[in-house]
C-alpha cells in the first residue's frame, strides 16, 4: 500500500504541557502507522493521492479508559442515588436485562453508534456478565472497526439475583469468551473484569489472576470510588488493608496491564502501590459529580507520574463523549485547587494529553502524531472564523473542546483507515 | 384573536418538589397567556385549529438570570485565569472592542442565534459600557422576539482606560439608554447595570441608585463570586461590613427587582439581609467551576426561601444552553453535600425549577404552564423510542436536560407566537 497523505491543520501533546500546533502540515501515513508530521512534503512522496483538510483542525482520537456498554441508554437517568443504591436500583436490574439477545443488540448498536458520533477511537468497555451477548458486542466493536477492549463482567456475590453467576460458571464463562475473542482482532482484545471487590468472591479474584498469568490479559475493575463502597470493602476484607491490596493480594494488579477506575480516595499506602506496579488510572470526573463519589486528587497523582487516562463511565456519567469529560476534568480540578492549594489546577493540554496520549499508552502508541504512533485521527470541522476575531489553533481546539459539539466531527480515522458509522 | 390551541406532552414544576407531567393534554392559550392545561378539550374550543406536538415533548421556556451578550464569542477561552485577572486579561479588552459598531453587530447577532438555539425565552443580560453597541443589543433583541433585559454596563474605575467610563458620561449614556428603550417593547426593557462594586464607585452607585428609585427600575450585578474579589470589595469599602451591604448602603437593593450572580461566599448577615429584600440571587454554576470561584451553597438559599434562578454566566460559563447549567446544578450541590451533610443535594426538579419558574417570577408571570402564566414554551422532538425500554415523559425529559442537545429543541414559543431564528 502506498502512504497516504493527510493535509491539514494538526493539533496534540507530545508531552502534558505543550499544545503541538502545525497548520497546513502533511501527515504521511503508511500502513495505518505515522511516518512524519511535516511543513513541506519530502519529494519521494509528490505525486502520492492527498486528503485534504486544509480548512479543518485535525487531533487525534480520543482514548476512554473505562466505560460501561449496556449502560448508555441509561444517561441522564437515576442520579439521585450514590453509587451502590443506583448499581441496586437502576443499574443491576438494566444490566440483567443483557440475558436477551434482541434488547442486547439494540442497545450495544446504539452505543457503538453513539461512541463513533463521540469521536471515541479507542475504549476499555465493560460489557455484562452475559457470555452470548458479550460475545456479541465484541463482535460489533471488531466489525466497527474502532479499537479497544472489551470484557465480560464477572460478579458472584452481593448482586441482584438476576445477576449474580456461580464462581465456576463465571470461570467457565471467562474461558469461553478468551477462546472465541483472543488474537482474532488486530484492534479489539479481550480484557479480564472482575466488576469490583464486593461483586467478587476471593476464589473468583484468585482464579481470575491466574487466568490474566497464564494468558497475559489485561484486567479492568474499579477502586475507591465512593467512601461507602470503600467501608464495604474492609467490612468484606478485613484481612486486608486497603482496597487496591485486595486487588494486590489476588494477583490482579498485573504492570501496565491494569486499569482501574476512578480511585478518588487512595491512601498513601495505595497511592505508592499503584505508582509502583504501573496501574492505569482512569479518572472519569462526569460520573464522580453525577453520583456525588467525589473529587480525584489528579495533581497529586500527576506529580507522582502514575499512568492516567479519562474514562466517560457511562452511565454514572450522562455523556459518553470525552470533550466533556477532557472540561469537566480541568473543573473539578479548579474546585479541588480552592480547598487544597498545593494542588495546581490542571491545564487544559494536560486534560487533552489525559484523554489521548495519556490514556492511548494502554492500547499501545496511541494518541500521538510522532512518528511510530498508529495514525488514529478526528478530522474537525471548523466554524465560520469571524475576520474580526481570528483565534489560534489552540483557541480553535479550546472552543471546540469546551463546546463538546459532537455534530463537527467530520471524520474519524484509526491506523489510517476511515470508520463508517456503525449500523 | 381566537385562541391558540396547543396539543402534546407537557411537563413542567408547579413547585419546586414535583414534575407535573401531563400526556396528550390541550395547552389553551389566549392573547399569549396559559388560560388552562387540559387533558380533554373543552367543547366551546372544539373546531379551533390545534397544533399538534402529539410525539414530543413540551416545556416551559428557559430563564436565564445572568449572561453577559459581548462575551458569547470568548465561550471556552482563558479559563486559566480566575475572575480578576480574567478580566483585565480577556474580558475587559474584548469588552472594550465593543465601541465598533461592525464589530459589535456581529457578535451581537451570533449571541442571539446562540440563545435562540439554547431555547432561553427570557434572559436578563449585561451589554458593555458602550451606549450606541448595547443601544443595537437591546434593537436586535426586541427584534427576536425573545423576552428580557438588557443593561448598559457602568463601570467608572479599576478597569483597562479604554474601558473606563468618567462618572458624568456614565450616568448621561444611562440616561439615554433609558430615554431610547424605556416602555418601549412589551418584552424587552431596560436594566441598570453596575458591573459589580469594584468597577463602580460611590457617586456613581448613588446616583444609579437614585435613577433606580425615579423610574422604578430593574437592577443587575455581581456580589461575592471570588474570594479576592470579596477582600477588594472590603479594601475598597473598609467602612462597609460586606459585598452586600455596600449595594443596600446605594440604594441598589431593591425588594424583587434586584439580580445578583453568583452570590457563592454570603455572609450570614448577607444571607439574611438578601432574604429580606427579596433580591434575586443568579446561581451560576459553570461559571464557578471554570474560573474556580466555588460553589454556591443553594440548599441553605432554599431553606431560607431566597428567590433563586440560574444564568448562565458566558463566558466565564462555556455554555449558553441553560441545560448545561441545570445539570451543573445538580452536579455542584452533589459535592457541595459531601463536605456539608445538612445541605442535602438537590435534586431534579428543584434545578429544572430555578431555570424556569424560579428565574421566570424576575419577568413576571413565567416558567410555568399554571392559569395566567405567559405562554412560553419549547418543542423538544424525542428521540425514536426503544419499544423495549419505554421511558416516562419524567426520563424523557432528565435524558434530554443532561444530553444538552439543543438540536432536539424543535420550536421555540414567547408568549404563545413562535420564535424564528434571529438573523
Amino acid at each position: 500500500m502506498p502512504p497516504l497523505i493527510v493535509f491539514g491543520n494538526f493539533i496534540f501533546t507530545a508531552d502534558p504541557q505543550t499544545f503541538v500546533c502545525k497548520e497546513h502540515a502533511y501527515l504521511v501515513i503508511e500502513n495505518g502507522i505515522v511516518l512524519q508530521l511535516v511543513d513541506e512534503l519530502p519529494e519521494r512522496f509528490l505525486g502520492l493521492p492527498v486528503l485534504d483538510y486544509s480548512k479543518d483542525l485535525i487531533i487525534p482520537g480520543f482514548c476512554d479508559l473505562h466505560t460501561h456498554a449496556p449502560q448508555y441508554v441509561q444517561c441522564g437517568l437515576g442520579y439521585d442515588e450514590e453509587l451502590i443504591p443506583w448499581l441496586m436500583k437502576y443499574t443491576f436490574p438494566l444490566e440483567s436485562r443483557f440475558s436477551d439477545l434482541e434488547f442486547a443488540e439494540g442497545c450495544y448498536r446504539e452505543f457503538l453508534r453513539a461512541l463513533w458520533r463521540s469521536g471515541t477511537t479507542r475504549a476499555s468497555v465493560f460489557g455484562t456478565m452475559h457470555l452470548d451477548t458479550t460475545l456479541m458486542l465484541y463482535d460489533l466493536f471488531a466489525h466497527s472497526g474502532l479499537g479497544g477492549f472489551i470484557g465480560k463482567v464477572n460478579m458472584d456475590r452481593n448482586s441482584i439475583p438476576e445477576l449474580t453467576e456461580t464462581t465456576e460458571d463465571s470461570l467457565r464463562d471467562t474461558e469461553k469468551f478468551l477462546s472465541r475473542t483472543l488474537g482474532r482482532n488486530d484492534l479489539v482484545a479481550p480484557i479480564l473484569t472482575p466488576r469490583f471487590v464486593p461483586s467478587t468472591t476471593r476464589e473468583l479474584m484468585r482464579e481470575l489472576g491466574h487466568i490474566a498469568d497464564t494468558y497475559n490479559l489485561p484486567i479492568q475493575s474499579h477502586v475507591s470510588e465512593n467512601r461507602a463502597e470503600v467501608a464495604w470493602v474492609r467490612e468484606l476484607h478485613p484481612e486486608i488493608e486497603t482496597f487496591s491490596e485486595v486487588y494486590e493480594a489476588y494477583g490482579l494488579l498485573r504492570p501496565e496491564k491494569t486499569i482501574l477506575a476512578h480511585a478518588i480516595y487512595l491512601t498513601e499506602k495505595e497511592r505508592v502501590l499503584l505508582t509502583e506496579r504501573k496501574i492505569f488510572l482512569a479518572h472519569c470526573p462526569l460520573s464522580n459529580i453525577n453520583m456525588r463519589s467525589g473529587i480525584m486528587p489528579l495533581r497529586d497523582y500527576m506529580n507522582r507520574d502514575m499512568r492516567l487516562g479519562i474514562g466517560s463511565d457511562v452511565a454514572g456519567s450522562h455523556r459518553l463523549d470525552i470533550m466533556s469529560s477532557i472540561s469537566g476534568c480541568c473543573q473539578q480540578s479548579n474546585l479541588r485547587f480552592l480547598d487544597h492549594q498545593e494542588e495546581i489546577p490542571v491545564t487544559l493540554s494536560e486534560a487533552f494529553y489525559l484523554a489521548t496520549k495519556g490514556g492511548g499508552k494502554f492500547f499501545g502508541r496511541v494518541g500521538s502524531f510522532e512518528t511510530g504512533y498508529d495514525a488514529d485521527f478526528l478530522v474537525i470541522g471548523l466554524e465560520k472564523e469571524n475576520p474580526m476575531l481570528p483565534r489560534t489553533l489552540e483557541e480553535k481546539l479550546s472552543q471546540f473542546l469546551y463546546s463538546a459539539d459532537t455534530s463537527r466531527i467530520m471524520k474519524r480515522f484509526v491506523r489510517g483507515r476511515e470508520i463508517a458509522c456503525p449500523t
